[in-house]
């Protein structure tokens, strides 16, 4: 008699339980039955499998960050609306749909209701064929584990039976919450080209000293030879960055990305073998490996790119968004929630330097420099300049307002309401601004004229 | 000057931060523009709007449940598989599409990645419309609160923001592991009609005196006077929960379903005013209610209802489901997750009082009283006997067993091996049983003689 | 021996064939499994199925009408696209939606390719549940019928073996090119409670002589008594059109709208029994019913009403689509194909008395008066006045017109470009205007200043 | 003054319309907005974009064919149901889909309704991501063609205005009713490989004289020299289609498989300048290429490959499911349309070799060599051999009987009724088979005893 080692057999009064130590999920196999016929994973670069079979990206869906408050208050940094239609986390996925990967995970764990609802309405219609999905993996509890995901590393071991499912070769590590637009092929062809263990993209135009995801010592040959969270105290510039070492090799510090490609079998040795008590990625994992010796090789990256972490990279990355067209770049679509709203209505509306979301209602308002969300209502004689209005997510009509004021007493109208004045103000969602509220600093100099 | 008082202002150095208290979802609203057109929510019986706008069920996918481990696992109780083709929470949700009610959120937080993954696949096909959707609520964090939830009352008044949305009149509070078939607007209509605060579902025709939902004393008006966890030492049986109390009225003993209807005001004083500390419903809630002189009514349901909440259960349950094709009831279908299987084979199978699920391979075998679920291959001169075959999320052929055999040891395939016997047992999802194994304590006495 | 005599069995050489004589659909029954239960379709008002069981809708996608040439050269009307966002069949099916009649057929025969592409896009997300389905029926060849449909009632006839699957027990019959917003609701209503065969909704703000779907006499009882596809000639005014007739009872004619609610039985008896070669329901089936002793009435509509069937129509009713809002009522949502396109970019936009659909890019303009559709590209020192720009399927690149130039001599970019005038004008999709363009009649009095 | 040349503008009374020549659809591209940008179509063999982007399929949904009838009575070929699970035209499709082409046009005409209905619900969820779509693109009428397709040729030159809208550089034609299993990607590399205007699939493996997409004369270096409909009188098997010619080299005679990779440019000349009055493409468009001398290249084929065009075929093919697995390689999925029906119930089925689709209810019967299509409920005492069995689009229950007898006279379920034979049958979609019935010519010489 013969039985499988890996299931076992329970006993209830005469009844048996025969079970297999990996649970798989009926769901996703629909459309996978190509799965286990990979021949042979260790195959030579040529002969790569298609990026939507061979890579899987894991997406961080943004913690509690209180440099981003109150835009967190009930929203991960991934769900928090930017560039009037869009939300922060569409930016890395479409990403990777424009990559041809599309074996996709969002890992949530804080304020995630309204990121996990995004995903799975904006993502949903992704499914048919075997290589396709958004897949939302929530934090939860489990017999073995009943705390909350520790960080980036506890979280992906956490989840590694769910990962390990398809014969992916790599995994693509990216925190969801960055702007920039990137093709992972180049990046995914690198780290295979050098035969890398772990490739880490490095930031050639990033100058900031207190950067969040850790700098790298980058040899002559690209091999990262030290990884610390901490920048030296010396780095001042890209261009002074390089320094010569003893030795007489030359090696640059770079800013990380906090964007890995790790190498299936490598991800399960650190976090399964070598490091099973590490929590974070790059302040043990990426050490570790190189501590291991590993060959971690890095990417330099030196397009836009902006870490969305406080209100001012917010506010930056909105102003951005404004001039150099770059959310709608028509080569790489930004994918995000379909909608059906109205055309936008204007009476008279002077826009100058701004972008506005579908479906808003502009009465006689002056717009200047600003970015005008998706259902915005603005009433006549109002000016916005240099600002942000979030949208709304309704629309809210007069008797609404009179109807709710009896009830809760509210008595404001969602929206900016008559002759009042908006200068570089960041106003959230739903906000409700009355008549002739000023929200700025500035004492107008120059008179706007209405038409 | 004038500004809402429900918005905030925060400056950061010369920008300005405005943001309304409650955070709307941009994404669920696309459709729902009516939803604040309701010109009054307390309108008399015969005025009430659809149950698709006026009602939103809550369902709770399923905890941490020894008695169903192994089952439960890697899996949150409404996410085990049942009756071949199902997961157990469908019962639930197609008891809400079948009787109308469309707003559905499920909360979960126990091993909840299954769960929710197939709740977004199988119900995302639900969209287009304003009232129809199934919101997974994983369980979060946040800054106010960086637990998990610590009940259900405590999950229902952490989400409270999320289901305030939509104008409803009544929540409908489901666990999401039982198995029954309800027409929940003869409840509605029954809670409505009564005036009651709270209805809560007793169940006419259970015995059980260890029942999780606990007892409550009904007396001859439905009125529910007294609720316990747990039911009186001396209840016996339906037919003697009557007893007479010393003023003469009448009251019986019955066992809640763990169902209630309770009015959307009332449900928001109960959670924020008078029980603000309390974490669950059924020990604290209901009680609670009752002190305060709510007026809680008992609705009584008479039907086939099971509670899967052990390993016989389930087994109890699967083998009803053979018996009294209680699972496709013609008039109201069980959902769940589209497939595209392809048909089942059979080489020379006998099988008698079995339900065999989608795209089956099944050799010479000889099948009794069982539930064979989807994929499941069964080999040569196999009995399978009185038993639940979970089924398998892939088909495994002999190569991937080769290969995956160099990799990992694994040398079996995902199935019943030749000349296998299982009886009385239940075979776990993806599991390896090998040649001439016998998980079974029985001797056979009778041969089975292949064709 | 017993076998069905609606099956015939053929004989070829040893192989038999058994076949029903109906072929119902497989795929529209995955749902519907109730469809077959509802027992007893006689039943009085009160006892009516909701909507969504109880009516069908029929929708007409719009024949070939050289009135509105060139906008049908490659549409059918319901495919023109109207107030920036939309296809006119979108205001049809979305009152449907609204008054919770969801089982509904679209009938496609001329330059259908575009409608039917739209009608499956957007309303594909419709789906789960029994009763929910936008479904497109091309014209087809078949071996009774080899030629097209020769008119409304012969679509009708033809396609009765696909609408008499469900059993609905009145048909809603709709011109897919119409705008207005009609709770049909109130119409099935009436119809029922008058215990009508026919009801005819008929129209009583217009005053349009030359009437495409015919003029009705009524009673004081609402009864029509008299059906002629061309009006009276003394017909004046709504105001006038009452008359005393000879018996003393007064009567006036009122235009048709073409939207009819046909009993289920009557629709078959007239179809197939009374009027077999009748071709068009206004000009022989309603005559028809009268003679035959049915009984039709009248139901009257004085909402806003637009028959888009010329290109004034088309013109008129994009200016009310500015200025009424009416496409944009949240009490009653307009649907149409979900989008995720970018927010519109100005630069230094001053719009008066517009629409402005999606994705637009708008450089130094002036727009007054305008409908402008999605993704229109708007260059420098433009004036747009009083017209319609239908916009544009892709964003083309100056980098595309060059390369498109080498291949196809094509030189200018979509859009309207630098310091064109456009005025009065509708501007068909895709439309290249090149620079300094005058498309217009008039002489600019006013100086239009850019800033 | 400059406009562009592609457009026209018409003046009514004093409103302009301007009007591109090309009307693009606007649904298509909301997605698609990379399609102008790629830079070069002429590029040589190693940087050709992937299939998804390069090459359109279009597959023909099936004419009338009067050796299917009465299959076809209601349904084009395509619609036409097999192996229990399927309709014909998932076979093509799904070899799209697994060889990574996912731009599909199917064109219908002839009792295009059920396959129109099939492939929207079947394949709608295959959208997000600019290269994905299956589009009915159905016949119709428009002003300057009122007739219908009149052959491939004709079909594919009036729908080349929507085939063009995409940048591709091959179409691949593919006849809709064909079986079979081939990986198009190597096609189209050998197409590519030897730069050839045209390439014809040829069958090595097929003996068939009267074969209905001509046979072509293929020389050494697989150019193919000429193109017959009817094939050499002394044609007699593969081997001996070697011929030596007067010149001494040597060519074969090989029947074409109708499947034809197409350069786009080359299509464009065929159809629009060299041979504009063609209607088909085996007959006309083919030889006439070959005339104009264009490089046709044959590519041999020697999988398994069954035109379904006749009873036999379709009984043999149907046949052929049982046996070969064919249907269900796990390698390339096999698409259809999603289900979610109930598990197949059994009271006491012997069952042997063969094929059992979904949601089936089977009683004391016996079932040998058979498919069995979805739904099918057979009774007691049932012996089904060699047979199909279509099945059933709804579950009828007894009570459904009754109520319908009363008003059709409809006595007999759908299904197989007590006691009764059926063998070599094709028992089509929702017969009525009542009790004690035979379908057969045959006595029964050796008894089936039930248990």
């Amino acid at each position: 008699m013969q039985i499988s080692s890996s299931s076992f057999i329970t006993r209830f009064t005469n009844l048996h339980m025969v079970r297999s130590t990996s649970d798989h999920h009926q769901w996703r196999h629909n459309y996978n039955l190509k799965q286990l016929f990979i021949p042979n994973l260790s195959v030579s670069n040529s002969q790569h499998l298609p990026l939507n079979q061979s890579v899987a990206a894991i997406v961080f869906g943004g913690g509690s960050d209180s440099e981003l408050y109150p835009l967190t208050k009930t929203r991960s940094k991934g769900a928090i609306p930017i560039a009037a239609n869009y939300r922060l986390i569409d930016a890395v996925i479409s990403n990777c749909i424009n990559s041809g990967i599309t074996k996709i995970y969002a890992i949530t764990q804080f304020n995630s209701t309204s990121l996990n609802s995004h995903l799975s309405k904006a993502y949903s219609g992704f499914g048919l064929g075997k290589d396709r999905f958004v897949e939302v993996i929530a934090a939860y509890q489990s017999l073995e584990d009943q705390g909350w995901f520790q960080g980036t590393a506890d979280a992906i071991r956490r989840c590694l039976w769910v990962f390990e499912e398809f014969p992916v070769t790599e995994f693509l590590v990216l925190p969801g919450h960055h702007l920039y637009k990137m093709d992972y092929k180049m990046l995914i062809e690198d780290h295979r080209r050098s035969r890398a263990d772990i490739t880490i993209v490095g930031l050639s135009s990033v100058t900031d000293h207190d950067f969040g995801f850790g700098f790298m010592e980058v040899d002559s040959t690209n091999a990262v030879t030290r990884f610390t969270i901490k920048g030296q105290q010396d780095l001042i510039s890209v261009a002074n960055r390089t320094a010569t070492r003893s030795d007489g090799t030359s090696s640059c510090s770079v800013p990380s990305a906090g964007i890995y490609v790790i190498g299936r079998e490598q991800m399960v040795k650190l976090l399964r073998e070598c490091l099973i008590k590490s929590k974070d990625l790059a302040s043990e994992i990426i050490p570790g490996a190189i501590s291991e010796g590993m060959k971690v090789k890095a990417h330099m990256f030196d397009g836009y790119w902006e870490d969305v972490r406080s209100i001012g990279a917010y506010y930056r990355a909105n102003m951005e968004s404004i001039k150099s067209y770059r959310f709608y770049d028509r080569q790489c679509p930004l994918y995000t929630m379909p909608r059906c709203l109205p055309p936008s209505s204007m009476s008279v509306a002077v826009i100058t330097n701004s972008i506005i979301g579908d479906g808003c209602i502009l009465d006689k308002c002056v717009i200047r420099g600003s970015v005008v969300g998706m259902r915005t209502r603005i009433a006549d004689e109002v000016i916005v300049e240099d600002s942000i209005i979030v949208g709304s997510d309704i629309y809210e009509m007069e008797e609404d307002v009179r109807r709710k004021g009896k009830e809760k007493k509210i008595e404001i109208r969602i929206g900016i309401g008559e002759k009042s004045r908006i200068r570089r103000a960041i106003v959230d969602k739903n906000a409700r601004i009355g008549k002739n509220v000023m929200v700025t600093t500035w004492i107008s100099t120059y008179k706007i004229q209405f038409l």
